[in-house]
């Protein structure tokens, strides 16, 4: 089923030929030089291109997720086409429930069936991460299979406050109506619920460790709704546990949190090595902010991405200028590839990050 | 059908006793001196009320928007329960829209069926602002009979980069993938859908200064999806369209937008009296940004109103404090009621707002 993977770029002028995608990625994400900044696209694999479409026409995204040979072939699939310096596991953050007795529902939305509201939903979590996780796990033993010392594997795992927040609220809306209630009308519960999903965070990408994964990547995708005071009580106390349980030394580990520009001084006080930065902020003023003490990832508008390729390539060349100022630069999208953009798009993005100067 | 209004409050040692809630509104959004914070709700008339909720079992949403007397009704329910400082119009950011010949349905999330996506759909948006907003028109003239000089009326607009959206897009996702591509795309195009649509917010606002609005608000709910540099390009732009274009002198005006923490100093710039801020920026924090340009309205997380009353009095006697280092300050939650929110909890705020020194 797999064919062979796209060659490594040939060595340019004044530059260590010898650097490959895996050491430019991990480079920068300790904030070392580099020969440019490395990049990758959060979804890079998905709705966007055909091949992914096809396999998804037959197959269930969970049963993507949960079939090994079927996850390598999609977490391939873009590499394929494009020879990112990163390939990301195809899963999803939500997969450890399965093995906690929590019902997943994916039509289309994330929708866990049976919510955790009580200290009683609390108590009945019980049960394997690392057998849920095992499919995952067995897919990025894979994938290192396949790229060998080449290009950088990324696991990843959402935190416990996004976590929390699909555990217990049914509907997903931007209000978080339940979790927020909880976080005014029960503190000690929701704090007892964020531990809960903190081992579940921190199991997750433990396991991710042992297969192989590069480099880690933990999701905040609902961070974004707290104010930094209510962040640090919640959400951020309980990723300062994740960090804090994880091995040391660990492989890096990237922070992405959407819709937290308010955020980037928390996130970055974490002590991640990279801090994700989704578009709504500049990347040069977010170096001023936080870029002395943490690399960044980011940040073009997943929207640019319609744009025709002259403006992608000059997009590209600004964000790299700005990510000079950071101590460390990985390039990606400011959050996932729109199942609207064209793979067309995709190709000016990743060319036009290669043939950027450090 | 109407109550009695609730009576103004006592005088209070020390200041001045004939200062009315038209009066505290006005000066406050000024950045004049006033006896304390003013207060309202955004959302103050809707679903958590149970009198709301027996009216709109048995009339639609939008039924309720254009029908003046049920209207009234509904914007006083609020008012007469907790005497607020001002009253807001029942209606809809939506509805000049239906003089226009965009097909609206609320069912239950707003949503155009014939939406605007090329020249020759722009063409076709023909018709009369003015018919559309009579019923609102007529409300703000029934609220300023019963109200008088005692109480605050607020008109309100959605601004045109949120109107283009809803005016663009089947259905509202966060992504805004049809606006975002046509600003990637065809920025001319938007352009002028944006010129329209600043035409339209003008002309609904204009008529609603004319029906005897004391205070005007307008809704950027979508800005917040913008970065800084694209909110000056697209959004900004036609906003400051609108505020060139309004009557002068005018009514004070706030400018809401939402999860626009990264934005607060493009809406300064634009010249509002009064900025009105989501809850995720810390409000002594905007005041240090941008409270010495406009006054500022806001910003009690929603959800905080699920606490119990100990909780919400300390949350508003923080805000008071806080607002003291902005010129002006107009108390209000950081977004709309939850429907979920207790009716005794909406008590407790305009409470504790009432007993708030300046």
């Amino acid at each position: 089923m797999l064919e062979p993977v796209v060659g490594t770029e040939p060595a340019r002028a004044g530059l260590p030929p010898e650097m490959t995608r895996l050491e430019r990625m991990l480079c920068a994400c300790r904030g070392e030089p580099t020969d440019r900044p490395p990049v990758w696209l959060m979804r890079q694999a998905g709705r966007y291109l055909p091949e992914y479409r096809e396999l998804r026409a037959r197959t269930a995204f969970l049963e993507l997720c949960r079939d090994p040979e079927l996850a390598l072939e999609v977490s391939l699939q873009p590499y394929r086409r494009f020879g990112m310096d990163a390939v990301i596991v195809f899963s999803d953050i939500l997969l450890p429930f399965q093995g906690l007795g929590l019902k997943l529902d994916f039509s289309p939305g994330p929708r866990v069936e049976n919510p955790l509201r009580s200290e009683r939903d609390l108590a009945r979590l019980e049960g394997s991460v690392a057998e849920a996780m095992a499919p995952t796990c067995e897919t990025i033993r894979a994938l290192k299979a396949v790229l060998g010392d080449e290009t950088a594997v990324i696991g990843f795992a959402g935190a416990p406050w996004t976590l929390a927040a699909y555990a217990c609220e049914t509907t997903l809306s931007r209000d978080l109506a339940v979790l927020n209630a909880l976080s005014y009308r029960e503190p000690a519960l929701l704090d007892r619920m964020l531990e809960r999903m903190a081992e579940i965070t921190t199991e997750s990408l433990r396991l991710q460790i042992e297969a192989g994964a590069d480099v880690l990547q933990i999701f905040d995708t609902w961070a974004g709704t707290l104010s930094s005071q209510r962040y640090r009580r919640f959400a951020g106390r309980a990723l300062g546990q994740v960090l804090a349980a994880l091995p040391s030394p660990r492989p890096p580990l990237i922070l992405f949190a959407r819709a937290a520009t308010h955020l980037i001084e928390e996130l970055a006080a974490l002590g991640p090595d990279v801090v994700s930065l989704d578009w709504r902020v500049d990347l040069q003023e977010a170096a001023a902010r936080i870029g002395g003490r943490v690399a960044l990832q980011g940040n073009l508008d997943p929207a640019a991405l319609l744009a025709p390729a002259p403006e992608i390539r000059k997009e590209v060349e600004r964000l790299i200028r700005a990510g000079r100022k950071a101590c460390g630069h990985v390039l990606n999208l400011g959050h996932g590839v729109l199942p609207t953009t064209p793979v067309e798009s995709v190709a000016a993005f990743v060319e036009a990050a290669k043939h950027g100067t450090p």
